[in-house]
């Protein structure tokens, strides 16, 4: 049940480099025997038991899958078309009265360094805790810009860089809104995404102040097969229509090609809801009450029509009596729009804080969404379900953020540098 | 970089049930494919790649650690002795005025039953979401009593189960104190541990209130070589010396034997510490300042007399200058005692929630202690590092709890039979 600490206990290997680094977890694990050893071996893993000797059967290959990395440099940045990690932390910043143009190249030449070092598995060049930079974990760090940062920066901004219309189901805290430059920090471990973190705001200690900070997660990698999509806090399959990373259709629909300012060519517009979700009000409905709410099966996401996750769904049948199978307010019909350019990639994250003044829980979802033109893409979306979904009798944003991602930057570039 | 979500994607397995989800992780991965293959099997896993067929190489047995299991019943609860698990949930919580005796018998088995469910990857009775009770990923829940709820049970409470003495260091805020009941939720992913929680919680709706939640997080299971010692935020390999679980040294310090009232017998003491770290005032503390402070090496953590973890402290060394290597009064040197009685099994948990107030960091340890006499064990190096410990100037406890963990249960008992 519980594993001898004195067992095969080396020193904790240093940060390595080399190839070795950007092994997969696949290779690293399905290589078989001897390439796991000679995966190991790159990494700095010493894999021989203290025991061993003679011709007893080889030591188990170690599940080190932390060494996992995402490179940093590109076309477009990491951690949008990344699959999704298992942890995120957004952290949104005020910029200080005193920032301008030259302190914007200055800050995002640093944040830039630092974050493909962490992503790399490396310390930040000013870490003070080393030793935690050692396990990247897929750790992916993407910066987006607020309308302020770029005013402050001379540039233009995409005609979409604002806060969101107000829509009738928002009860915004002003707490969790808005902000001028954005940090998403994903990664398949907490303590990766804690360190990065920290990292990344201590460089901007002289540039800006913390805003707001949220923290999400899904399933743990390797806790289930991997592509398996991921279910939120009501029990529900949550991400199964999402355009492919690869795909043309991904192409034309996250990244920006040349509708607005030529700094943003190759970046991509997100929003982030924070939206409460009540489990309280949720348990009260029984299991077809919330399989009708969404239009899915909550035991496959199959759509009410169909019985697997991705098939089509039919929203003509009906019922015997005559009625929709799939309900023409349940949210599956209210979210898809028959102008496929109404499209978006989400990424969105659980959250499930401390419970405050009695509640038993205080949780729900961090939307987070990706698409090259929020008002030609999400605000249609939102403003559908807003005037009808019935989702909303048991979720309410609470929280709305909207920044400009720009594109990736080449080694001797830093994110940011088409804008300043 | 990203996963083809299209691509052999099949519904989400239901519950599983029989031998296959008592298979371990090691087993899934190390017993080559065909193993792989049929351990996948035995849990539901479809395996066989759309695109497969004729001679092309097996598919990639995929990473399916979430199944796991520890055991819930037998003579001691889970969670103590179990291999620390990467992300856990303390909750407390305060019994209503009208709980009595019969009702804490109820309320005691329902709880077991639901915990004993969910940690071996079943829904719980009245599971609400029961798609997301089939990932225990070594899921343990422990309950822990606090003076209140014995007194309400009329049971004789040990000695040491009352609020710790006050101490100069601490800052407690009564937001982080006390509680009449715990529960410990502690799994390998943080969708086990919500669910669970919540599941929990509600069953506990008619008994008791919520009092505080604290969450926190080790590295994710597979990020490293398994058996590495946690590391805190503070850089520090933090856990070397530990009783090793199965040990005579364990048992004797861990379960309480026979000194206090016959129904603890089995059981344990337990206590919970906030302790707020400093980072930003530990940044201006330079490396070997650091490692003064604590007496190890922050890149091994072998002590500073040392080479590796687990080498034993020399401390009657002494630098050219003539004092000791380790610093008498550093963090090792002060909490280790010439009284070997005086020791403890620490447990605990990084956390790091959102910064307030323009912080850049709001961070710390969940230290979490077990021993079968707190005031014989804990106390005396709580009082110690008191009144003099290096690591003082950059931590402060800011909460303090202390629960008897009461024995573990048979299949027909629950939690607490030998209390009520
Ligand atoms: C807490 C709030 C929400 C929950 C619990 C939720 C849940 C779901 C679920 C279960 C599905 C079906 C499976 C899938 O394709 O992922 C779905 C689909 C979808 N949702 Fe949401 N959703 C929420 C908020 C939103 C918001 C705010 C938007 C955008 C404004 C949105 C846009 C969509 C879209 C575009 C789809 C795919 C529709 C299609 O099949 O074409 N959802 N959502
Ligand atoms: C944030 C607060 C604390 C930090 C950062 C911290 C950190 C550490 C570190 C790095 C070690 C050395 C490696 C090891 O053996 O684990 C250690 C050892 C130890 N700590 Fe702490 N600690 C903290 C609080 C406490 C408290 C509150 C207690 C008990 C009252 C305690 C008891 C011990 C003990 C018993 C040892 C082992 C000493 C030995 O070698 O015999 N620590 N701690």
């Amino acid at each position: 049940m519980s594993l001898d600490p004195e067992h095969d206990k080396r020193e904790q290997p240093g940060p390595a480099a080399g190839p070795g680094r950007r092994l997969s977890r696949r290779h690293l694990l399905l290589g078989g025997a001897a390439a796991g050893i000679g995966a190991a071996g790159a990494i700095g893993v010493d894999l021989v038991a203290k025991t061993g000797s003679g011709g007893s059967a080889p030591p188990p290959a170690p599940l080190v899958s932390g060494t996992d990395t995402v490179p940093f440099f590109g076309v477009h940045q990491a951690g949008v078309d990344t699959e999704a990690q298992s942890r995120v932390t957004f952290v949104a910043l005020n910029l200080l009265a005193d920032v301008d143009r030259a302190a914007l190249r200055r800050m995002m030449r640093i944040l830039t360094d630092d974050a493909a070092r962490l992503t790399q598995g490396e310390a930040a060049l000013a870490d003070s805790e080393p030793e935690l930079g050692v396990v990247p974990a897929r750790l992916t760090v993407t910066f987006g810009f607020g309308p302020s940062l770029v005013a402050v920066a001379g540039g233009l901004a995409p005609g979409w860089l604002k806060p969101l219309p107000a829509f009738t189901i928002d009860r915004l805290q002003p707490e969790w809104n808005d902000g001028d430059l954005l940090l998403q920090i994903a990664a398949d471990d907490p303590m990766t995404v804690a360190h990065a973190t920290r990292m990344l705001l201590k460089d901007l200690r002289s540039f800006a102040t913390v805003r707001w900070v949220q923290s999400g997660f899904r399933r743990a990698a390797g806790s289930e097969k991997p592509g398996t999509t991921m279910r939120n806090l009501f029990g529900q399959v949550d991400g199964t229509v999402n355009p492919v990373a690869g795909t043309t259709d991904f192409e034309a629909l996250v990244w920006d090609t040349a509708s607005g300012p030529r700094w943003m060519v190759g970046g991509t517009g997100f929003v982030l809801r924070r939206i409460s979700m009540n489990l309280d009000k949720w348990d009260g409905l029984d299991r077809s009450g919330r399989e009708s709410t969404i239009g899915r099966t909550l035991a496959t996401g199959a759509p009410l029509t169909g019985t697997r996750e991705r098939d089509e769904p039919d929203f003509t049948a009906t019922t015997a009596l005559g009625f929709p199978v799939i309900p023409e307010f349940s949210h599956l019909r209210r979210a898809r729009s028959e102008d496929t350019t109404q499209r978006i990639l989400r990424r969105g994250y659980n959250y499930d804080d401390a419970p405050s003044g009695g509640g038993v829980s205080n949780s729900g979802l961090l939307f987070a969404s990706f698409q090259a033109d929020v008002d030609a893409q999400f605000v249609p979306i939102q403003t559908r379900l807003d005037t009808l979904d019935l989702l909303n009798e048991w979720t309410t944003p609470i929280g709305s953020a909207v920044f400009a991602i720009p594109p990736g930057c080449t080694m001797n570039g830093y994110i940011g540098d088409t804008l300043f």
